[in-house]
């Protein structure tokens, strides 16, 4: 049977999670809340130097514990493609910059391209950078996303297909970051985080509320919908797996509400649901 | 190379997607319009007996494809999923009254049960309702559900998973409808239509829309969206599938025009994006 959380030490929070807070700010919440690991969406980057951010880090005790998000490879435009390619660099070099061991990628899809063509240029991508992540030593995480999100956000849309990727790709600076609310019905899930097995860098956790009232912000917070979240989280540890807890929450519902109780209630849901 | 439609004998159309018309005017519209086929949801057939019904149908020449709903077997409650059987087993003899060859089914999720449970759940749902099937020579249709509705609609969300179900019940009265709007995303696609083979005794066509702007009842006429269609008809009929195209479309959007206007948009669309 699967352990409950019994302390923070694991736990991570996307800077998106509580966007209320800029990057100081959430860095001093996280620290004096007890939270220890940082997922930095890149926006949170802006304004000052990487260095000043990594200070900020230092100084609050806080480990980057991946930068958001790389990807986006698929166009029907080369020059869109190429540009993606050369922003993945930036956001590698953002990444080591900061102490992030990872890229989380959001594959990319556009209506106008067919998927079989997507997969190739999300391929492509992938395997153009390998080379600048090695230099760097940051992987880059694919994300399966939902298959909600295959018209336009990802052709990349189950753990299998992310494994057929990264045996393709064959290359110890391309991982999988599994985030509950994309795979969690995946029926084929459990076989597959298997087969994922070391491969897996990332893992995400949030809920699947009912109804979903909004495609994009209207993540649960643990607890508040239907993923078996230990579950997964046995499968995922059944690998090795003894990384970070990232909660990944976009919501317009919590961000409408006072960050602070918001922070102490993510605290609450982690030890009780993950 | 898929063949595009020539003509529409093979065109069926959901009465839901005209939902503005009653049973009988559906059946006068549709004969008019040179649609041979007719989805029927079964709240088209109350009011009136079944034998009218059935008379409605052949006095226009109109066929009966599938007869929708049936399944629904997941709860919580072991009351409820008695209930479920008895009433697909009214749906199945309602399916035979009117000479519908199929019963979709809409297999159940609940978020209070875990999906292994769901899933188990529906396996026996339809178990026990094959011998009355057989004594009726209706078919039992899996449809498996996108993963968006994994929470309270179907736990069975690809072709892989009816493809293992039917595997397991082994019996020439279960079958698998594919719905282009639930399956079109999925990487594994035409390895399972294929593996499916003679099992598949329906497909569904519509659009998946970008943005999609209701989780329900926002799909897009054929060409409206980024569907493959012909591509993914293609891997059906090289199963050696020949049936109906049935047209099904929840849309706020289209329900809210003229439905005369909107069945010539429908011949129209299915002729060139098909």
């Amino acid at each position: 049977m699967e352990q409950i959380m019994d302390n923070l030490s694991r736990l991570a929070i996307h800077t998106i999670t509580t966007k209320q807070w800029d990057f100081p700010t959430a860095c001093q919440k996280f620290a004096t809340g007890g939270v220890r690991g940082m997922g930095i969406w890149r926006q949170w980057l802006e304004g000052r130097s990487l260095e000043e951010s990594k200070t900020l880090l230092d100084d609050h005790g806080l480990e980057a514990v991946s930068l958001v998000r790389g990807g986006f490879f698929v166009s029907t435009d080369p020059v869109k493609r190429q540009a993606a390619l050369d922003d993945n660099r930036r956001c590698l070099d953002e990444a080591q910059a900061v102490g992030a061991p990872q890229v989380v990628l959001v594959c990319g899809a556009e209506p106008g391209v067919p998927l079989v063509e997507a997969r190739k240029q999300i391929t492509e991508g992938i395997a153009a950078l390998i080379d600048h992540a090695q230099a760097l030593g940051v992987i880059l995480a694919i994300e399966p996303l939902h298959p909600l999100y295959a018209d336009c956000r990802s052709a990349v849309n189950t753990v299998g297909q992310a494994n057929d990727l990264m045996d393709q790709l064959n290359s110890p600076l391309v991982g999988v970051a599994v985030d509950v609310y994309h795979v969690w019905w995946d029926p084929d899930l459990e076989q597959q985080l298997q087969r994922a097995g070391e491969r897996i860098c990332g893992f995400h956790v949030c809920d699947w509320k009912t109804p979903t009232e909004d495609l994009l912000n209207d993540r649960g917070l643990m607890g508040e919908g239907c993923i078996d979240i230990p579950r997964i989280r046995s499968w995922v540890e059944a690998t090795g797996f003894q990384g970070w807890n990232e909660v990944e929450i976009f919501s317009n519902r919590w961000w409408a509400t006072d960050p602070d109780t918001y922070l102490s209630k993510i605290k609450e849901a982690y030890i009780n649901h993950v």
